[in-house]
């Protein structure tokens, strides 16, 4: 692993993928490039192709989430990869084995890839750090605290992308719970490597982490100011558990302040497409009519999000 | 998806498999011939055939049933197909997203087969109704409420037909709880669907559905009369937890009363056999001594039932 | 099976794996010579033979433990076996159904093997006597009670081997809770077996079963009278879970008393090897210093445990 960047080796390709931040925008493109020529196995008869077979590919979920191990599942199937489903909250870590025990465990055990889920930001970067004398070994950060949720930014990419056609001359917004949301991080990160002009964060003071213009972004409590003219609409999922202190009066509340609705919609360009990461809380930060709308593209994002994992596990296993 | 019978396509092929009620009986001989030709692959050195290879295959149990799932698991694995388990309590119905939400998700994962299994009575019909707009998309049904169960109702039918060979004579007894059985339904539809002309249930007044009469059965509530010539004996589980109410005084008081022992079985038919969907109570509906005996084909239906399931995914999910 | 040792078939040959007692040595030199041969396919590209391809192979886990039933997946995956993983204490049996049921039922789904993990000593011999007319059926057993972890002692012995080529001068001390611990009585057999002439426990005398000398080893109390001049070390697991008695003061007592510390290392000879069984409690049995050492070999006993699951369940299943 390079010091600069532990997610590429010294000859400049990807390692793990840990981060959108500080990804070169070529391996960005080299993906969706990769993701695109994925997308039409989805549709096949046998979907299926042999780029990992024989190859082990554990999903390490340290926090449960049934919905993106799935995907990532599915996305190392179709690759042919053995998938081994590995839930360690219930496992030997509650033996009192330690985080890098159990990944050296794994990785004695001839591992090739480790999906890693965890509530805490940097277990995926402690792990590739850990592993960095393997570099037949790869991890994949599927989502960690706060941080980073690299797959799901670069998915985003995708659609965008497949709907936009080109970054350069985009708006972008994304609406709500800025501050809790890995998400929202690594969309605004790869909107960025890829140029987009104009990124808007929407959302109340307190759902806003401090300092975030940093990231390049325009700052907007007033959705309706912040929707105008703009071509992308992301809405965040606005996590109930997450809601139990003063930051927020209540979901209704919510709804009516930022919730997009037709109304709403309807301040943006005509062509502007909806996404959501899901899962929806409909009625709460989207209304039933857009989510389902013509122009929402929400299921679209999970069909190229297979796409999107599949290509990121080949480029850094299948080639090695 | 027609409008007489959500479960067949335009052409009259089965699209999904939802209930025995109102299934041809084509389709039915066709299912059960068809099983017949996959019997024989459980008993080969390599257990496998190609027919659902790159298919995805997703077991969607809204209510757990480890044994009812691993039926299906083998059944889609040795048919090639690529598995993925959910057990959609613990997942993302608990953040709050809709049944038909998560299901919209796992399609947009282009997934070809749904096996559900849900505590309410019409969620597969749900599921169903929903992705009628994706033809390449089945849905089967592995028990949902009270309501069916039909394909534990077509395993018992091939064992059925696999001892006593045609339905035009036979006498069947179905004992025990038929007010909460959704196999009890499933099973007296397919027997009246292959033209048996003696169906009887045998239960207490408060075991029984009212009208269950207008399913063509007839009705005993004394056992021994009940059982008199009968060809096949079938067993029903009793629900221990059903039990907690004032329907039945006692699991000894049931098998006082209802439980098959030997001498109760000697008042059917020689050649009788005895079946039970499982798991049993040993002692309360069922004595182990016939359990065990040379009459029970007990283990037979769970062979039967892989080959049941491997027919009905591939006419299914193998020719479109 | 024979009479004389359920595991062996009328033929002498391997038909299921229980325990290492009564193991002819023989049988025990073939899998370690199976296993070198699997060694390799760890390390390839394609980590994959088609030997237990089409068969199925059940975990069966009465008892949670998500790093044997990895190691035991990988292996059967590798094998291109069909692998369904049941944790049996959250099914079946919680409706009452028997174990014996529970696996009849299984059986008869054409399954070709089971490994089962279970509480109870005793377990999988019950299991495999109960299936004795099924010849293509086989048991492994993945730990039961304090009985016996034979494939744990497999791979002990085989790590031994790779590392000192020979056990006929070698001296091993085995060290901490012998009293419950299946893995001391399997790797004491297996040394024995092999005829190693010195083998030592090393434990508190409320720590060690009584009799344990009547298995030929030396016993000691003092922890650095009997690592002296040893050529293997094998540190045991305390298991904080049964420590809550009054058997002993506390883990930094224990510690303090029998931990392997670098100085306590140094007592053996110096190419002495350092093993543990896993997972570690870290300053509790064995130093971080020790089991990270240049010494330690914990983890290519991970490695070799893969190659070994592999070599058994290929002898048992891939002949057939």
């Amino acid at each position: 692993m390079s010091q600069a960047n532990p997610q590429l080796n010294a000859r400049g390709g990807l390692q793990h993928l840990l981060t959108i931040e500080g990804l070169p925008q070529e391996i960005v493109r080299h993906i969706l490039d990769t993701a695109g020529s994925f997308v039409g196995i989805g549709e096949r008869e046998v979907k299926k192709v042999p780029l990992l077979r024989g190859k082990s590919v554990f999903n390490l979920f340290f926090e449960n989430s049934t919905r993106t191990r799935t995907t990532f599942e599915i996305a190392a199937k179709r690759l042919s990869a053995d998938v081994i489903n590995l839930n360690v909250n219930t496992s030997s870590t509650t033996k009192g084995e330690s985080l890098l025990d159990t990944v050296d465990n794994l990785a004695a055990m001839n591992a090739d890839m480790f999906v890693v889920r965890h509530a805490q930001s940097g277990a995926p970067h402690l792990i590739a750090r850990h592993v960095r004398s393997q570099p037949h070994l790869h991890v994949v950060n599927a989502g960690d605290g706060r941080h980073a949720h690299p797959t799901q930014g670069l998915l985003d990419a995708y659609t965008i992308r497949h709907y936009k056609r080109d970054f350069a001359h985009l708006s972008v917004a994304i609406v709500g719970d800025i501050l809790h949301s890995r998400v929202a991080r690594s969309l605004i990160q790869v909107l960025r490597t890829l140029g987009t002009p104009d990124v808007r964060v929407i959302a109340p003071q307190t759902l806003l982490p401090t300092g975030i213009e940093g990231m390049g972004v325009k700052v907007f409590h007033d959705v309706e100011k912040g929707l105008r003219e703009t071509d992308v609409i992301v809405m965040l999922r606005l996590q109930n558990e997450r809601m139990r202190g003063p930051l927020l009066p209540s979901a209704q509340e919510f709804f009516k302040t930022y919730g997009l609705t037709a109304e709403r919609l309807a301040l943006a360009r005509p062509d502007a497409i909806v996404m959501h990461p899901g899962p929806m809380n409909r009625g709460v930060e989207i209304d039933s009519l857009v989510a389902d709308g013509g122009q929402s593209v929400i299921l679209p994002q999970v069909t190229f999000g297979i796409a999107v994992r599949m290509a990121v596990m080949s480029i850094l296993a299948g080639g090695s």
